[in-house]
């Protein structure tokens, strides 16, 4: 594992990576080869068992949901977002996650933060079965201000390849069920910081009654994984595509997964709009276009499927505690993109 | 492929997207099975066509090199450093790379550097045989200077279980190859900064007699792939175990591959110090112990072999072109660490 330090401080790097070993080691599952220390992580391919694996694999970052991290100096969750959100990311196609690194990068380490963001990243790790195999933390004097950092993450995950999902059997008549978000999940956070910061002119612990919560309470809120309430739909076959809802919104990523010649029509009366939009959307008098391009609205995945597969669909996901799920619209024929009802 | 942007201008990501695709595809083998615009990449395992794969994986960064390519204007070799830096680091557990993601992070993304970097990163992608299978783009307003960006990327090849090099069985009386390294790679830049443009109160276009070149393009030249020289070599069986010189220079990292009980000894009149250091020595007067930890010293990979494969790891090396590589030093029995003489 490859804990190393870009920077000119060794010697806080070398206390950071014995602080993390124990967290990265709290993450390994069988596959996993190698200690902390050797320059690549090792994971045996053997061990994910599957017949003519393909690899899927995706880069993420956090976004300036960090900025509410810096505010709040809460920053254990952050590794909830980035590891969630990469899980999700080639869960739509069918895989379940190996193996995860990440990229930490600040001015000057703070090895406290450093840990505190390793905790995140390990314990979603281990919620999600994923190996924490390895990582860079870069100290880059003169690049990040104070108290500031950037972190991001690769996932490896694996499918046997009759199994890959790709979206390619869309058809006009299949419907398009959407499962809820916890929040804003990791996009739209330029937009919700002008309109909560600078429009409202809050600070991250203003309570705003409508959220119950305060907006630093409200915008930390962790991307979800769906892992564990798609895997069982995976295991059925009930699905011909999925897109996970991220930046650019239903509008920019469900077009990502539809075939040729073929619409998205998303009835936006069949969920209700959680309180955090409707609060953005009101607070700053923000066109529903831009914000269906800018936030997730409340649906963080939508799963394509053939009309006969929607009752046994509901019925498993209702089954993992997924109840709110719901038919948020339909294929249909002609033309391309999302076109809004409702 | 999973090119999308985390910040508000997503017209100008969905520019970089389009302009970054070909180059993408430029490098793709035929384990690749995804077009870009999927959410993770996709590469097909059985195209590897190893008995029992071991995936190795590493995350890395370029570290504060970022700044002298804001000083030149020289966006194109930063791709160079970083795809190499990653084949290096896999590679000295024996592995070929198979695929590259990166992740792109700047205040206000201006479309044109972010095709240069995405060129350099694809060039050297097709020049080490590896797909550059995926990457984020972000724009985060407020994260970085204007004109700065940060770049990290992360590799994933594989090896035959059987063929894993890990240097367990170096033992006392092994020889240790060094192979040259072509500059200052991708570590100790804010030392090298501090002396050149503080120190020294030089700009990065000064000419520098000793150096025959200015002092920005002798600090610019990219880290070098070892690649191409060391895969004969893991073909030939001869290499025990392998440390690429990265920060922490070869006073922190050789010591990554010694087992217990062996201590490596470094003689240093065995090869010549290349004038970049030098001059960085003189000119910011710093000790010797310091040089040998913060850069590499004209020593970027160090191959451990036993007494008896010396001779044909020499004649495979000067076969590819590798003239200079020679002993550097031995393992010697009991403690631990390097030390050097000479």
């Amino acid at each position: 594992m490859d804990y190393r330090q870009a920077g000119v401080d060794i010697d806080a790097g070398n206390e950071v990576v014995r602080r993390i070993r124990s967290l990265a080691q709290s993450t390994f599952t069988p596959g996993v080869l190698s200690d902390i220390g050797s320059f690549g992580g090792l994971f045996r391919m053997d061990a994910a068992g599957m017949e003519d694996p393909v690899l899927v694999s995706s880069a993420d970052g956090v976004g300036t949901k960090l900025k509410i991290a810096f505010m709040t100096g809460e920053h254990r969750t952050i590794g909830h977002d980035l590891v969630n959100h990469c899980v999700n990311d080639i869960l739509v196609q069918g895989a379940e996650p190996l193996f995860f690194l990440d990229y930490l990068a600040t001015g000057r380490l703070n090895p406290n933060v450093a840990v505190q963001i390793v905790e995140g990243l390990a314990a979603a790790c281990r919620e999600n079965g994923c190996a924490l195999l390895g990582g860079e933390t870069a100290e880059m004097p003169g690049f990040y201000a104070d108290g500031e950092y950037d972190v991001a993450g690769f996932i490896v995950g694996a499918v046997p390849r009759a199994r890959l999902i790709d979206g390619k059997t869309i058809a006009a008549g299949d419907v398009l069920v959407g499962l809820p978000s916890s929040g804003l999940h990791t996009n739209g956070y330029s937009l919700a910081r002008r309109i909560a910061f600078e429009t409202a002119g809050l600070s991250h612990d203003s309570r705003v009654e409508e959220l119950g919560a305060t907006i630093g309470e409200a915008l930390l809120v962790p991307h979800r994984s769906y892992l564990t309430v798609v895997r069982p739909l995976l295991n059925l076959g009930l699905i011909k595509g999925m897109a996970h809802i991220t930046g650019g919104g239903v509008t920019d990523n469900l077009p990502r997964i539809l075939p040729d010649g073929v619409h998205a029509e998303i009835d936006r009366s069949t969920w209700i709009v959680p309180p955090i939009f409707r609060w953005l959307q009101t607070t700053g008098n923000v066109p529903a276009a831009d914000m269906f391009r800018a936030f997730n609205m409340g649906i963080g995945l939508i799963i394509a499927c053939a009309p006969g597969s929607v009752a046994a669909l509901l019925e498993q996901l209702a089954a993992s505690g997924e109840a709110s799920a719901g038919p948020v619209g339909v294929v249909g024929q002609g033309g391309e993109g999302v076109r809004y009802v409702g």
